[in-house]
């Protein structure tokens, strides 16, 4: 009998199954520095906040990139369908859940007004912000000379799942290295989750990759599509992808992990694991002055395939700027994230992003041991 | 001391543990092309309906085959045993759970009726549907010809585990070889989970093999017996069986997995670790039209040896064409099993089944982080 | 520097993370011979009753050698210390929590009645049952020959550790060798769960070993200790150990599995593993006719080292002839064992203990996915 | 296309995942020898108690010298900030669970007394006990010469992560070469968790090594830095290193493995991972008199970054006495913790702590099955 040729399966990891180990050496948390680059733009703070209606909307693009981090807006969700945003969103967080599905349907039936494309990015740039904004693949090449005649910063094309080569007969899909000549900002693509995908994906010339597709086992996208990876995994993955583009070409393109991360641990995690930045979604829904007023969802989706969004309720645990930078009197991890990981940093003896790339790491499995909550309150040297 | 032969333990891997990667590319779910085979017949929706009195009925076998799909009719469950079966069924939906053993033990010690098994077909039949029907090895000798006799399209000859050969000293084992020379259809086997004996079974001549014994850990088959391979890797082996039998016969004979999917990304992954078609039962057992009135139960069993079947409530979701094609609300991946595979293999970059079976898959345990459900909701290409 | 020397580890598995594949023919299970041997002693049935108070007495072991298996009485239990035990057996089952600790730490106070000992024998012996006695290392010189002029047959030397050879500078450790001349009996030794420890305990010339210590997470032995090995590797290994030493001398020594089975499921999967008979404790302290009268618990003990026994509720589930033989009408594998044991032989398709030895196994952890519990209802070839 | 070059996982192992061997002979549990060394000081009990406000004061230490443990005092907690730290912990014990996190930050914002200190010292070595003191890295120039004039025996530089090298442009950290010239005692350092970076502590001359960084997965550090390494791992490379520097120096620094136990399972493991001695926080705090109360909690922490401890409540289960020694009635390995250590020891059949480094490990994951709580009390020979 020959051999018989099993298919293969790689192991992959989440968050919780992986830590961090310390360094031989410690350094200053204070003295560490955490810049983040998007071609010329340089962020303080290497976290995105995630393109949902929950998250971002004018008023959070400016409080975000003043705390020096980069919050992009949706252009395809209700601030470009209404005039007054906050009244649709106020409605979706008082409707009761029976009645949220059939609410949620109607409010994205509402066509897109090119005309409040332009005006939120204007918005968004009188106050002083870099402007950033997203679009699907399917309504990128009607929507992207809009957004550039707006002046915004720069443009982020994402879905579950994007690619640099899409096959249909009916359809001619989006060429970014087209779409890189049509505009002139830097492009940001997404999302992505294995080497070979993310390398072509660079090699079309972007300037940034969205890292995370289905990244928890919770994830609407792994129930629906079985479809998935891990963060951990997904990270490390695209960034050795980053590394080998970085060899053949010289050019150095950040990955941003996005999505999965629930407290400031995962955080640290997806840096060492090879992030250069972080896009949040539920964290920063759950803001004083996140546009879903304690709730979080996603958007109706046209196609019959696939399910709409759900209407998950957050809470608010504080403001943008106690989730970023402290104080905070909680230990969960869910504030403060930025002085987390210039702790852990501290902790792995290194002192920018791209040393943090090198920590070790172990697969440590999330079995509850005995919860030693004061061990953290010794003082650090 | 000589070196110790320990045992040796092969890992194996059930749907809660895999995810399927994205594709490099990625093409148009719209333009998949899904077609499953059995000898002459040609389904466009690769999926069975169980051959279990809660799934499959006359009403229900019209249905699923005008929807593209095929229903198996239990040739020895309570539609060939009662001329009213919906009275019998309507008493089993109608117990209460203390009496419920009682009655399935006395409703499947009637015995079966000949003629019945002749109508049931024939109403089938003259529904304009292909007409498939299952009985166990012990059976088959009495029961083949009267299918046949009656027009019966498929044969299927199931039962926990079976085997090219069985040893008895007490009676002749059903011969294959010899089954397929006295009627004329094709002949489904099951259910078997390992790469030798799914080969030794093609090789019999069989046109198709059904995968899946014991797939989950809670299986009554695991309890009891101590028998079970997990659904991924029964299903990863026995594709390899049919590979391997492909290239020393030249003949494809495609394999079901039956049994352990609990919403259609298991459905996805199912094909992506090599199946050919997925044979389902609680999930349809689910649908309004589903004789078990949202109740699902095996048969009783004469062998003193085996438990009886227990009944499960399952409920009702949605009628069958919402099960299998949408449209949906829902998010858990109880319905639009269809687009949900097709869009699986969009984001896989793959036009039909069989370049489905070469998708990359991980191993990425079934560990909750952040509930993304909003993820989904973002358009793809 | 140099290459550190971590200490390694091996990985061991339990009856929760592995299953049976089911064989590549199948066999009639009722033409399985299930024989097990202990020197000239056959037994139809590869079923022990574990030497404990709540399992064994006098009425238990006849009525278990009635069908087919062994039950072993242990000669440090209440059996020999009251003369009317079923008023202390009775005493315990009705105690309430809050008291059974200080009643059981005083009933197990009560000195041991050498008469007593032959008392309890002589009516196993009387019944016509084959009649197993058992004590601990530190009482074998006292009680083995009381045990031999009784007329006992098979003399069982148990702790949660036994080894061949045991160091104290204050007492002179049992050298089996030594016991074997001195009582004309075989003699069956345990607990041991690796390969060299149980290849040394067979080269001592005893008839048997037991095997497993600490084999549930749960244990005491586990949590106070942090000892203990999961079954089924220490069965795989001592499996080997036997293999190994037939090997060298000749001779074929049985090994018994002994705890941590919860189902006929668990039992079949200890055969596969390498077990030649395995020795039960919970499982028939649920008969009818136990000793425990729904009750389950150890022994106190001297040592201030080792916590008491704590009494568990393990309730009544049908008489001893029905947990082993059926009929049953339960799923959970807690009845017909043996008839669980011949089915999954005949699955495996064996016929005899020595071949199912050789079925193969798969790690498959235990992750709930479909309940399928209506398959095992089809019927078998 | 190059091969890509993926970040590399080590798989790691916490207490819940692992189990001792039983050896291949077994010794006389009372004749094994447990004792400890630091430098010239001998413990015959190798257990610490925590430099943690709960676990230790003046009478704990006291106490626990006479037991032949060691007690590690804070010289940054309430001892050293009151006169009458009695009243202080009364109170903390008695806020409601709303006030408890301002009356903590108000309790360690009060200024440490240096004459305190001193006083503290001095009531621990009147009572004849081994006076060992803890400070933090940053404080250590400070309080290390009160220390030493106050004539404490051995003093422990304590923080989350303390490495031999510390980097900052704003302050000199810690030379360990240059403290050890300055006191005239045994020093500690702690915690680490990689096999370098404890070898070079111990390069630096220091007396004992604390081992355990975020051992838990519910860890503060775990949950909020993403750093940690689980215990069973961190103990075996940190006693790797222990090995290699004695061959390099000929000089033999023991480690102690700190945090992560929650049983005395847990602590002979820590024993068979490498450990030559067990630091305990929680499990001391149980006793009737820590100065906890029955609760216990973390300090305050001056650096915003990370979050404030919170006050857990612990219960009380006995005396010092009776969880390092026994009697006890409870089975859970919560009491007698010295009795357990010396019977594994006898069940893996060392003699000493360094003969049970070699007791052989398996991975056993913690799925609970038969839960044979009676085993344990059969005797040992």
């Amino acid at each position: 009998m020959a051999t018989p040729e099993f298919k293969q399966l790689r192991r992959s990891y989440g968050f919780d199954e992986v830590a961090i180990v310390p360094g031989d050496i410690t350094t200053n948390p204070d003295q560490t520095n955490i810049d983040f680059k998007i071609d010329n733009f340089t962020f303080s703070t290497p976290i995105l906040a995630a393109a949902m209606d929950a998250v971002t909307d004018v008023n959070m693009a400016a409080l975000v990139s003043k705390l020096g981090g980069l919050a992009v807006l949706n252009l395809e969700g209700v601030q470009t369908r209404y005039a007054h945003p906050q009244e649709v969103l106020a409605e979706i967080a008082q409707a009761s859940d029976a009645e949220v599905t059939t609410l949620l349907q109607r409010v994205y039936s509402e066509p897109i007004k090119e005309n409040l494309i332009g005006e939120r990015i204007e918005s968004i740039k009188k106050s002083g912000a870099v402007c950033a904004v997203s679009v699907a693949p399917a309504n990128t090449k009607r929507f992207a000379p809009i957004a550039a005649e707006a002046k915004a910063d720069i443009f982020v094309v994402q879905s579950t799942v994007t690619t640099a080569k899409h096959i249909s007969k009916s359809y001619r899909g989006l060429i970014f290295p087209e779409l890189r000549k049509s505009i002139p900002m830097p492009i940001l693509v997404g999302n992505c989750v294995s080497y070979s995908a993310c390398l072509q994906l660079m090699r079309t010339g972007v300037s940034g990759v969205l890292v995370g597709v289905g990244p928890g086992a919770a994830c609407t996208t792994r129930q629906v599509l079985g479809v998935g990876v891990p963060q951990v995994t997904a990270t490390m993955d695209c960034a050795a992808a980053r590394d080998e583009y970085q060899r053949e070409s010289g050019r150095y393109v950040p990955i941003i992990t996005d999505g999965g991360m629930t407290n400031s641990g995962d955080l640290c995690k997806a840096f060492a694991a090879g992030a250069d930045a972080v896009m949040l979604g539920s964290i920063l829904a759950q803001a004083k002055e996140a546009p879903g007023l304690g709730y979080h969802w996603g958007m109706s989706h046209p196609h019959p395939a696939l399910p709409r969004g759900t209407r998950i309720k957050v809470g608010t645990t504080g403001t943008v700027e106690q989730i970023l930078f402290g104080p905070t009197s909680v230990t969960d991890g869910s504030q403060n994230l930025v002085g987390a990981l210039r702790t852990a940093m501290g902790v792995c003896g290194v002192l920018n992003i791209q040393e943090m790339h090198k920590a070790e790491m172990v697969i440590a499995p999330a079995i509850t041991t005995e919860g030693k909550s004061w061990q953290i309150s010794q003082s650090s040297p």
